[in-house]
């Protein structure tokens, strides 16, 4: 209840030079390399008339904004409320979980435009952008979001701008070589998103450990309403997760059958999670942490296969496997990951990320090795997985190999990465908080006078007479 | 400010097996039933591209999840987050509200994908799905959510599953009467949704009647906070209702109508409800009861005219007389069943539901009676009631008449049901707590200590000193 | 922390016959002139298949409705929960804030549908209505929510509803006179909404001036919650904006493009927002006053030029600028405009509506002034700036003219409106509160006791030991 004596604070965790300087420097070069760069894709330009025209369209309804517009709303709403919010279960660490979460993910949506955009939509010299590129930048900074996870409440925002740099770089270039070199599906991002970022995390707070931590383990819990601020995060990010796993499919069946999928999937999850939250307890009470974070295991588990052929019920056993093993995973490996592999992970992210994602990867792995024409019909299945070009020869076992390829490439890629990331965060310069410091606003924020305050005024009568 | 001295009980709450046991027998169950019934729709299929062909569509749009998903994501807000927060009104049973609403909600869903399904989707043993059930299904656990509103605080989560498993039954049952042998319009579901799953219910709570419930009379209020996180629910479920009601009408103008009428009936609600709310307080203070509640009552009172030609006017006075109806109910009618009735009713579903529920019933049958050629356009006419194949001779008053009709099925329904239901919910195996613990998270839910804990700190100087 | 002593008050703020008269008095007016006047438009009528025939409209698809409902439905959240819970910051105005906003965007809209209605939707007599028209009505009324966080905590909403009714009047005039007599473009309302809105609110609360107003002063601040409260607004606000700019823009290009360059505007400001709330406070911590309000400015600044060829590089600069102004204007100007100009703007409105507006109109009228057909091409150029008929003749640089007299009008319009309207609040039988008893909701809610019963507890042992 007492305020931190900061005072007495070995660190110099005053932002006031540093972070403004970070942040005007990014975004003096996001605009000289937008300037130089990015212009509107051929749908988002005054020309779209003449366009429209050249590719025999007859309405303006057959822009892709119509197609993907409002699931790129609902992918906005889960990365800057759905995370944030999911994050603000901290007792004093709130306003850091929901505002470094908004600095970092809108730093990070432009570096991504820039880099997704050199790999995918360059031409001519230019990135021509389109509500496509927005809802894969927003995809690019969840995986962002989701290390930021592992190291909520121990970072200076500095240090997550720093590593939002790097994460969107490595991002994009695995990235490119799933989709582009191994020509594998992810539409959903299991691999790309929640298995890389999720690793990526964990291995950059490995090197961040700090051996001192349980110096702030009382500032580590919620209170009541921190739970209740908590629960909007984990519903939005439950409920929009059917338009993040659709967002970038093809047109038509595909998106329609990916958001099918995934709300099986979560709705699933829901039960097995409640199952063993209970099963797992003494007294047999729910914890909020389960609640909070594994019933959208559901969601990631099935990121790479909702838009193949799963089927409804496939979909209710991934759903129900991925909320068994993250509830688990809160229960007895975030302990031992702490205490014998001194990876400290604030929220959890291994359970709801990392296993979550492999499962993705390899669930999707098998679903697209067992494709046949039989269940995709001709056409279908060569739209399903692009067997186009240089890929007509691709039968679904190779496909399934390849993306089996997927999740060791991502795994190694986020190791490599998060310790390279890692080792550059643990520099001195900063501004991180001592340890008896971590999961506290009054750090870096400056902090309204409020409860404390009034336990504060118990102890003075006189002060509380006169407020 | 005390805890419940848990040791006291008489009733043995724990769920440590119980909870797990139902919800993994009940996942199962659902994956069997999945597994040989349930298969992608047509438009969800991976043959849509040889469908299309079939179906003369040139294009991806022409595909029913774009007409259908904005909508279906707003119902699925305003069922997990809407219906979720707004029950959090409570001091000490947001985690219960939102918590169990998740958790019977999520399972409603998919048993209403089996249930709906083989009632309207049922073609050569197989149930065929597309984002319309997905709409139905969250539709059918909204009555659910509503009938949860009656018994908030009272019950264990293994009883709210066994009403979920109940109620998604004979909502269907019910629904398949009105819907397909009545042949009666109620896209907004005022008489499927609303009248069915209010008094559903208050039947309920009546047979579950506690004459003790005043010894946790203290916890059955708000506090500022709590009131606030009740707000979001009523919000959101304010502003998507126009959704709602417009979810599943047809393509076209009557999804546009019924988006119109909605807006207009909830806008003038909410003037209603101000004024009766600051009119009937002595000292014309507002009651936020009211404004979380009785503002809504415009969007059930339309719920099933919406898609007519009830015009904005009309709307505007149905949504009037409904924020009345529901206010006064507030301040009248619940003291009145809770004390003569024995209708221990605790989000006032009464008022919010039942009611406007009834009145949207009686308004559809009077709009439907009122139908003309000259209104609806020739074309328009037949389309709006579906007049045709053996519906092609009903006139408008007969339509009428059978409108009235689903009104009277849906309550039998309701009072049936819920009279079976809750003597089996009155079975003493299902973990409900006992009266002086009702409305308190601590009995099902690991609820973090936090300002108890202050204020306990407060009587023990030397411990607030070291936290 | 102790209550405001009421029996000391010396204005009657009771609302109990006051409220009721003028919310009924008014809500009869509506119905009146809704059933004389508002009809559905064509695409929402049942007429509409007849209709479908006549335009060779080959698809449901083509109906307004799906260009526009998901826009609709995001700004309706702007307006409802954006507004309503940005405002909720102050520790002990919650209810006023979110409840009062509710009142008067739901009286707003009504009336904004007629007065639009008359000005651009009006035909043989009638007003003819489709999902345009309730997106223009949220936009109107969107202005009023401004114009209310300028004199938040300091009216009784009675005054607000006079407020509104005037407000959404001059506005549509205003907006008549912008768009149809100057040919003016402002599809995100830089000027009709944030210009107007916030010098009229300015003018509002200068000639409402309180000079005892400190004597609230305790209660003019947030508590950690509450500004987590106004979190979720924040970000609704933010994350929905490029739906705000672009839900009335042409169909196809221009809505895909006010999109994204809103998108890029929001998302630069809001790191030169942190740089410069870090860089003007001496220990470098971040104000959530500034990351609440200021990182919203972007928006603001692309209202008018986001549907233009403004670019996302240029986006970005427009949006970096913003965020700067908008937090120096809250760092330095809203104290000076208190002491010296005796403006009491609650929220800062003038740092993130009016500067920012200005800012938008300006750009505006530069990007239209720089337009070319080479940028545009020739169809483009013409369909952007709707240079057809009369207007033919226009070029770019005359455009830009007219477009910075729509800033002149707008600020007039803004000035002389709210001079009178103030001056009509200021008369002694609104019931307006107390300068000591603003910022207090017990004035005119129901209020459950919570903290401060537990604060009073512990100075009475003995009550506190049996709650």
């Amino acid at each position: 209840v007492e305020r931190p004596r900061h005072q007495g604070m070995a660190k110099n965790t005053s932002m006031r030079w540093r972070l403004p300087l970070v942040c005007l420097l990014w975004e003096v070069a996001m605009i000289v390399l937008f300037g130089v760069f990015v212009r509107f894709g051929a749908e988002a330009d005054a020309h779209w008339e003449e366009e429209k025209r050249e590719m025999n369209l007859t309405s303006d309804i057959e822009n892709d904004f119509y197609f993907r517009y409002p699931s790129f709303q609902d992918v906005h709403v889960m990365i800057f409320v759905g995370f944030g919010f999911l994050m603000t279960f901290l007792k004093r660490y709130g306003f850091g979980a929901v505002g470094f979460n908004f600095l970092l993910a809108a730093f990070g949506i432009q570096w991504a435009l820039l880099m997704q955009g050199w790999f995918h939509s360059f031409k001519d010299g230019k990135i021509f952008i389109g509500v496509e590129n927005l809802i894969n930048a927003d995809f690019c900074v969840g995986s962002v979001c989701i290390a930021f996870g592992a190291i909520l409440g121990k970072t200076s925002p500095i240090q997550l701008l720093v590593m939002t740099l790097f994460q969107v770089t490595l991002f994009s270039v695995n990235e490119y070589i799933l989709l582009n070199l191994l020509h594998v599906k992810d539409a959903g991002g299991s691999m790309t998103i929640h298995t890389f970022g999720a690793y990526f995390g964990l291995t950059v707070t490995r090197v961040l450990y700090r051996p001192n931590l349980e110096q702030s383990k009382d500032k580590q819990g919620s209170v009541y309403h921190s739970d209740l601020f908590a629960m909007i995060g984990t519903l939005y990010l439950w409920m929009y997760w059917p338009s993040f796993n659709s967002a970038i499919s093809d047109h038509g069946d595909a998106q329609h059958r990916s958001a099918i999928n995934t709300y099986c999937s979560l709705a699933a999850c829901v039960l097995t999670t409640m199952a063993f939250s209970s099963m797992l307890q003494k007294k047999g009470k729910l914890d909020m942490v389960h609640i909070q974070n594994a019933t959208l295991a559901g969601g990631v588990a099935v990121g790479t296969s909702a838009e193949m052929m799963l089927t409804p019920y496939g979909s209710l056993i991934v759903g129900s496997i991925s909320g068994i093993v993250s509830t688990v995973g809160y229960v007895y490996f975030t302990p031992f990951l702490e205490s014998r592999l001194h990876i400290q992970d604030t929220c959890g992210i291994h359970n709801l990320h990392a296993m979550p994602g492999l499962i993705g990867g390899i669930v999707g792995a098998i679903t697209a090795a067992a494709a046949t024409e039989d269940v995709y019909g001709k056409e279908g299945f060569i739209k399903a997985f692009d067997f186009t070009g240089v890929y007509q020869t691709r039968t679904p076992s190779i496909q399934g190999g390849f993306q089996a390829a997927g999740i060791v490439v991502s795994l190694l890629m986020a190791f490599a990465g998060g310790a390279i990331v890692g080792g550059i965060l643990k520099l001195p310069i900063w501004g991180d908080a001592a340890a008896e410091n971590c999961f506290e606003d009054d750090v870096y924020w400056e902090v309204p006078e409020d409860e404390e305050s009034d336990v504060y005024h118990m102890h003075n009568p006189e002060k509380a007479a006169s407020p």
